[in-house]
């Protein structure tokens, strides 16, 4: 199948600049001695999981039941980065295959009790990282002593089993002079952490973190044994943007058709917020995506089903049903909006891939895909 | 079921506030001899498409083939309000059942003749809007001049019927003494358009507009004769903020629980950017939502899986595990990002309606839902 025989919009990942991406993660982690335990949120996607434990992935991390379900068809070491709250989905981790090596990170210890006695129930035995604040006020524990507790309740607690620490940098992008800085902040901070825990004897095993920003930086944390990047599978605009890639290292775009130029300066294409996702460019610049062969002509504007690509820069003027291929500020909401990706080689469409792991509702299938 | 039993987030109908909606909007319609032609973008959903014509809808609205596809199983009467530029779609539209009468809007000589093209070798007539830019600057086509030369050709091309003009004034919101001139421009625009096109001898039969911001103002447009608002049957935050709606006319809200009290004067729920959407407020306020039960509490930011409940305004301090309803701040992608809606009753859950219109492809269902 050819690139002209898809409806658009249509979700296109460059199988080549993908695998290239990921070969260059676990090369990098190889180098480190860091595990590479990547996010699935981003892809949701079995196939692409198993090429990631066939590069060198020790198992992936997920947000989510359904992420986990579906990836435990494939996977069989599985973190689940989240706190699962609620009778319904915990059962649901608790029916994961027997192979799965489960770990969960959570920072409460009414996350950690509802866990422990649904694992002693279900006879089975489930990892715990108690997840650190390590900047980001999101979630996690903010004080050395409120770890240290939380690790403690966890290594007492039957049906569970301690196993490190986890915490996400997302605060840490922008200038390499604010990101020496914070990264100087992170590792005096996690120091003092791993510090009271060992003097507690709760040395932490695991220390997992990273971001797909941090990612080229992960071996300047001191004592990190893990990395969870997502985005960096594909990419997306605001890597690019932030020098965290190339833009020629963007493996995904959304093919779009323009189906106006009623107006002057712009271009309409059939893709809008519920392809692209409207989110904010975290860096400079504005707009929604740009184009892939054209970054110079960014989408200025998005509704729904309408992208409006600004003309302003350039002398292209294309004509209705003219095709272009858009790069969105950020990947992993953009593929939450897609049912498949069409992995593509030039023009030619090599693979289709059900994006199995969205969507909320347990899954019902099953392995399908050979464990890596 | 109760509201209890459902896994969070999940996505809810208030049915009473839903049906009053509609009540509204049909009752106004009536009052003003305006034909009522809801967009069903909005929910997506069948079920919700019969409680509209049950209630005097003429017809419904939908923006893609697969919302064409699953909106007849139910409504007789659709409006395309988008040109449907391609082989693959327009091939869609023209297998649609026999008895769905089927206009589209389209602003380009283009998108009319693949149309007209498919209509004449399927044997079938479709009716054509020529859409027009009442001022926002998105599609549709701006001189009086370029409308005549269009609604011309589609009164000369076999296939294809004219049917009368269509415009989206979505640029309208805002402080009522805003909204008046730009109602008064509109007019205007319209009043030139509309003259132009009788001295052709092509007179509009259908002058179709309105949005959920202009709704109750609707009567004042001038030759209008039909209205497709979307949001007004849920409403958001944005239509209770720019005073479209009251807050307790919101009837969509995203069941969450919270997960980690961790970091102080915030909560941290189930519900981010895939559950509400990361699209920021078009009116005063940040975040990207509010507690239904506590307007007072914004979601101050989301992560793809984490809404941050920004506690500075009042004296509430969930734990976790507790539960709350959050009003994002533009429900139609919202409701985009969920599998279902579960319509309640204060704590009941009465109804299950599959979002069966999302996504793009072909949809292989049959008429489920008794016709309107």
């Amino acid at each position: 199948m050819k690139l002209d025989d898809l409806e658009t919009p249509a979700a296109l990942v460059d199988v080549g600049r993908m695998r290239a991406n990921l070969r260059r993660a676990a090369e990098y982690c190889r180098a480190h001695g860091l595990a590479w335990r990547p996010h699935a949120k981003t892809h949701k996607t079995p196939e692409l999981a198993a090429e990631q434990m066939r590069l060198g992935a020790t198992g992936v991390t997920v947000a989510t039941p359904r992420e986990a379900e579906v990836m435990a068809s494939t996977v069989d070491d599985i973190l689940l980065a989240y706190p699962p709250f609620g009778a319904s989905k915990i059962e649901r981790l608790m029916r994961l295959p027997e192979y799965v090596r489960l770990t969960v990170g959570l920072d409460s210890a009414e996350a950690l009790d509802a866990l422990a006695a649904a694992a002693r129930r279900a006879g089975r035995s489930v990892g715990v990282l108690v997840e650190l604040d390590a900047g980001m006020g999101r979630v996690g524990l903010g004080s050395p002593e409120h770890a240290v507790e939380l690790a403690r309740r966890a290594a007492q607690t039957e049906g569970v089993e301690y196993r490190g620490i986890m915490f996400y940098p997302g605060h840490i992008r922008g200038p390499v002079a604010e990101q020496d800085a914070a990264l100087a902040t992170l590792n005096a901070r996690l120091a003092e952490r791993i510090g009271a825990l060992e003097a507690a004897g709760l040395r932490p095993e695991v220390v997992s973190g990273g971001s797909t920003p941090t990612f080229w930086r992960s071996h300047e944390i001191a004592g990190l044994t893990e990395v969870r990047p997502g985005t960096n599978i594909f990419n997306d605009r605001t890597t690019a943007e932030i020098g965290a890639c190339h833009w020629d290292e963007c493996a995904y775009s959304v093919l779009a058709t323009v189906v106006s130029t009623a107006v002057e300066g712009q271009a309409v294409v059939d893709a809008g917020s519920k392809a692209l996702a409207k989110e904010e460019l975290r860096a400079e610049g504005g707009g929604y995506g740009a184009l892939l062969d054209r970054p110079d002509v960014p989408v200025r504007a998005v509704s729904e089903e309408h992208g409006l690509l600004d003309l302003t820069n350039t002398g292209w003027r294309p004509r209705v049903g003219d095709r272009v291929r858009i790069v969105p500020n950020h990947v992993c909401v953009s593929v939450n909006l897609q049912e498949r990706l069409w992995g593509v080689s030039g023009d030619e469409v090599e693979a289709e891939w059900e994006i199995v792991g969205r969507g909320r509702s347990a899954w019902a299938g099953r392995a399908q895909v050979a464990a890596g």
